[in-house]
């Protein structure tokens, strides 16, 4: 199993995937064939045509794929998918209702390269019990991917200094997916992500990573640092 | 129906319930049993004490609900309720395993007083869907008690200025809320709460509200604002 996956699609002042384009080109490597799941935006087509736009300044061939049997076609002939951020739930309920969260696990495991950020990096964990997104439709389960043993947090951040809101931090609420939940989280920062390459995991981007754990303190990795005792 | 809908428990640098216990009272009325449900926290047994002692020191008599059957008939004892904050999945999901939801429902519709604050508040809607809370466990559904015809938002806030982070900000999952759903919602700021007396709602606390809807401006409600066109 290869993955990229990826804390956000785009950094303060930067363009669309241009922060992790080199790691997810060195990963593509020589295949072609790009297949891009835009379903966590509203406005799929908008989007796939973004997505088409940036890869295809790269050379790939893209197709989108559909909320249909056609989907299913495309993630077979795609070498690599890149699963867009947006809604998570409105992302893993488009995949469950047309059964392509099946097709992307059998095929993720069977070769094709995944790769995603923020809602397409909750997608390859376990669950999605760890994403920042709002709840704005009901997937039938939480159950994801799978295709990490561990939960990420995209977009992590520190607690802000000097605020007055009295909503939690995310910390406080990664504390609480532990207390009900006893599976590893990354809170991955923006500008960072997870590179896994069989049994290797590493974390790539500018920033360092928290791994939270029940039990034990949270623990700081640097970047570039061998992630694969998560696996 | 007779109910409170409070944004957040604590106000930065008052004691706990203070900013809203007045409305509360008032609410309240010659009323004295009070029914604590402390499910959306994890510490049930502490989280009671700390709602025994604060509405203790107001002069009513506190019981916990349990999630069993003695809850239900804490709920039928009580003549008015408070549904603590934290974890709204984690409140729903237990109100839900146990069927408390459909007797909290009966009983609030029946003349018991509800109040609740955060997810307490987000449990009145007609769904969980607006919540902020991450979804650490899966309730069977995200249905909820449908006090009211719309949603809450609650520790609303402004889009912060200067910020580099690029997760989305409260006012954009909202919009994607209603991408999904025709309900409205109103994002309920800190320090204000929502009083239901009847066919009649109005606006309490110190900060405007934001009302959002599907195909209109987003539009501010003052502190003590008519809010009955929303039921």
């Amino acid at each position: 199993m290869q993955a990229l996956l990826v804390s956000n699609s785009t950094n303060h002042d930067e363009g669309y995937l241009d922060h992790c384009m080199p790691a997810m080109l060195e990963l593509i490597g020589e295949r072609r064939r790009l297949a891009f799941v835009p379903f966590a935006l509203f406005d799929r087509e908008g989007y796939a045509a973004r997505a088409a736009d940036r890869f295809g300044r790269e050379g790939l061939e893209v197709r989108a794929v559909t909320a249909d049997t056609t989907g299913h076609d495309t993630l077979r002939w795609a070498e690599a998918v890149f699963v867009g951020g947006g809604n998570t739930f409105r992302l893993l309920k488009t995949v469950q209702e047309h059964d392509l969260l099946t097709t992307l696990r059998q095929r993720s495991r069977d070769g094709l390269v995944y790769m995603g950020a923020s809602a397409g990096a909750n997608l390859a964990c376990p669950t999605i019990r760890t994403t920042n997104d709002m709840p704005i439709v009901q997937p039938v389960s939480f159950d994801a991917l799978g295709l990490v043993p561990f939960q990420i947090n995209p977009h992590y951040l520190n607690p802000p200094t000097g605020s007055t809101h009295m909503g939690e931090t995310r910390e406080q609420r990664l504390t609480e997916f532990l207390e009900e939940n006893p599976t590893v989280v990354v809170g991955l920062r923006e500008g960072s992500w997870i590179k896994v390459a069989g049994a290797a995991a590493t974390l790539g981007g500018l920033r360092p990573a928290l791994v939270l754990k029940r039990e034990t303190a949270p623990e700081e990795r640097s970047p570039g640092a061998d992630l694969s005792d998560l696996l």
